[in-house]
């Protein structure tokens, strides 16, 4: 899974205050030559079979193929919003949707897997039952989720709320699985792949954007992150147990939480700041671990609230057994926690961030 | 509800190290005085309406001069129980289980009355409803819960399961008041009472009692608390957010969480650590703030655990509309959460006492 880009410039020529367009040139390639590669092993994978190939040096099922694919999609696009005045107006303006349409298209299957799989985890935790899989990291495409096998240590409630989760979330999941596969055999999606192509060997910068230095862009994109993160209700966050996300639990609004919108969009302001310092700094450099975790709060903070928000709606299913709708009950109120846990752990990483850099 | 104790001693006599079985004979007198008291109020009052008496020294309803009664008794308790070698053995083994009875039986109307207040309170602000009385005492003795007069801003759920807990607590509550009125005409009670006053005039210690120092027992007293704490899980407890409260959440067994009982004990004896302090220091000395705080914690984790189960009881009930289910999951988790938020108190406010105390 180890990348190596096609990079011009070299590492040599890449300290901080001399990067130009030609950095970003760079890594634009880099991310189209690795879109490519994850492609064409997508497609020798099959891309909906478990069957793995026997490539050594990069993916080797599809599901790290489609992983490979969101990643690298999600980076040209990140790089063409932070860095738009240094690209061709026409091409990037007529690019972003069309990523952003790839990118939202292609996450919808992994994020139904992923929903369930913490679902059941969280309903066996709940529980009180063992669950040998809990300390490994989420695996949920290829093997039937753990949880469903040991169904026998749930009550009858939780049984039921995770076999109707299983029901309806699976069934989102074929969906977009199907969805996927459509968008990949679609003439948009070819459209979208013959212009990540060209990108690979010909990036379509402005004239004088070789030259052009590219930490004003970069700082913009710290400063709208920094600025996002100033608008969030930190004090309340970093005070333990504030009971604050769990407030609007039995709304009426069927809606998802207004509270959370702030944090998804630092979450996304956060994942621009990093893939501009990754322009920046050659991908290869050390990761911040600190950004990384504030990070990681923020994609649990965000996959929390759509497993509780999952749960309330199956909780909506006509005609369920009360002790179903007590499980899930129970279930939505444990994930919102997880979004407050969550929101707690942000502060705390963020906070020894800004003491960090003075 | 100031209380003036009638203490023989005087102030003047009761600095450390000279505190003998006189200053135990001499708390044991006040509370004895005090409870006798609050019982010719209670029976002024009425004893279960809520016209208040024109007395101005002292406890004003029914309400108070309960409270007033369950506080003696279990001070009377708790120093029989810490200074025991220090009393007759014959007439202490005889009164400690009669104190027991009559402090448990007193004690059920006002914790099924704060349990119903509690719970109440918590759909309010799961439904994201402003509660005027929020930030107020709990005084749910008197008038309906205010929590009642508002049910249209609930959802149907919460309304519904509302009105379950208010319906089921109510009767709990009505049949604890008949127990506790039926206990205080009983000859049972009359003999307890009949033994209290003779505690106000004459306490029966052991011959060489009055000139022992009382020290070493409440030295034991508090060791035994040390202890206790000791065996806590308070690194897990001091890690915000550790979701172990609400492991057992869905757990088949309907027992009471077995994982709150070291909690509970540590409760009882902190109120026997404080009371010891009481007969130590005279009762008018300034209360350790911080000792209060960790006793206050412990009372939220009760009282939390307590609403907790009883959430979960109601969602037992046959015939209830899953809707009703589901608020009263989410109120159980979020209960479950409350006593989590309790034990990290608990472990913050103890924290700040062991660095005190060298």
């Amino acid at each position: 899974m180890a990348q190596r880009h096609l990079d011009p410039t070299g590492p040599q020529s890449r300290h901080a205050g001399a990067v130009t367009g030609d950095a970003l040139a760079g890594y634009l390639r880099a991310q189209a030559t690795e879109f490519l590669r994850a492609l064409r092993l997508h497609r020798e994978t099959g891309g909906g079979t478990a069957i793995g190939s026997n490539g050594s040096n990069g993916p080797e099922d599809p599901v790290d193929a489609a992983r490979a694919l969101r990643r690298s999609v999600r980076r040209i696009s990140g790089s063409l919003h932070t860095f738009r005045p240094l690209l061709d107006p026409d091409w990037s303006e007529a690019m972003r949707p069309e990523l952003a349409w790839l990118s939202g298209t292609l996450a919808m299957e992994h994020a139904y897997a992923a929903r369930l799989e913490r679902l059941l985890l969280a309903l066996h935790r709940l529980s009180g039952a063992v669950f040998p899989a809990q300390s490994g990291s989420v695996a949920p495409s290829d093997t039937g989720p753990p949880a469903t096998q040991e169904r026998g240590n749930l009550t009858v409630g939780a049984a039921k709320a995770g076999a109707l989760l299983e029901r309806q979330l699976t069934l989102a999941r074929t969906r977009a699985h199907s969805t996927a596969l459509q968008c990949l055999g679609s003439s948009r999606f070819h459209a979208v792949a013959d212009n990540i192509a060209l990108l690979a060997s010909e990036v379509p910068l402005t004239p004088g954007a070789p030259s052009t230095g590219l930490h004003p862009l970069a700082t913009a994109a710290e400063e709208r992150l920094t600025d996002a993160v100033t608008a969030l209700p930190l004090v309340v966050a970093g005070s333990p147990y504030n009971a604050e996300a769990l407030i609007h639990g039995l709304s009426p609004d069927p809606a998802p939480h207004p509270q959370d919108a702030p944090w998804h969009q630092v979450r996304l302001l956060l994942r621009l700041h990093r893939y501009a310092l990754e322009v920046l700094l050659h991908e290869s450099a050390p990761v911040d671990v600190r950004l990384l975790a504030a990070g990681q709060a923020l994609d649990r903070h965000r996959d929390a609230a759509e497993a509780a928000g999952a749960a309330a709606q199956a909780a909506r299913t006509p005609r369920i057994a009360p002790a179903t709708a007590y499980a899930l009950g129970v279930l939505h109120a444990d994930q919102r926690h997880e979004v407050e846990a969550a929101r707690f752990a942000f502060q705390q990483s963020w906070q020894k961030q800004a003491v960090r850099t003075p």
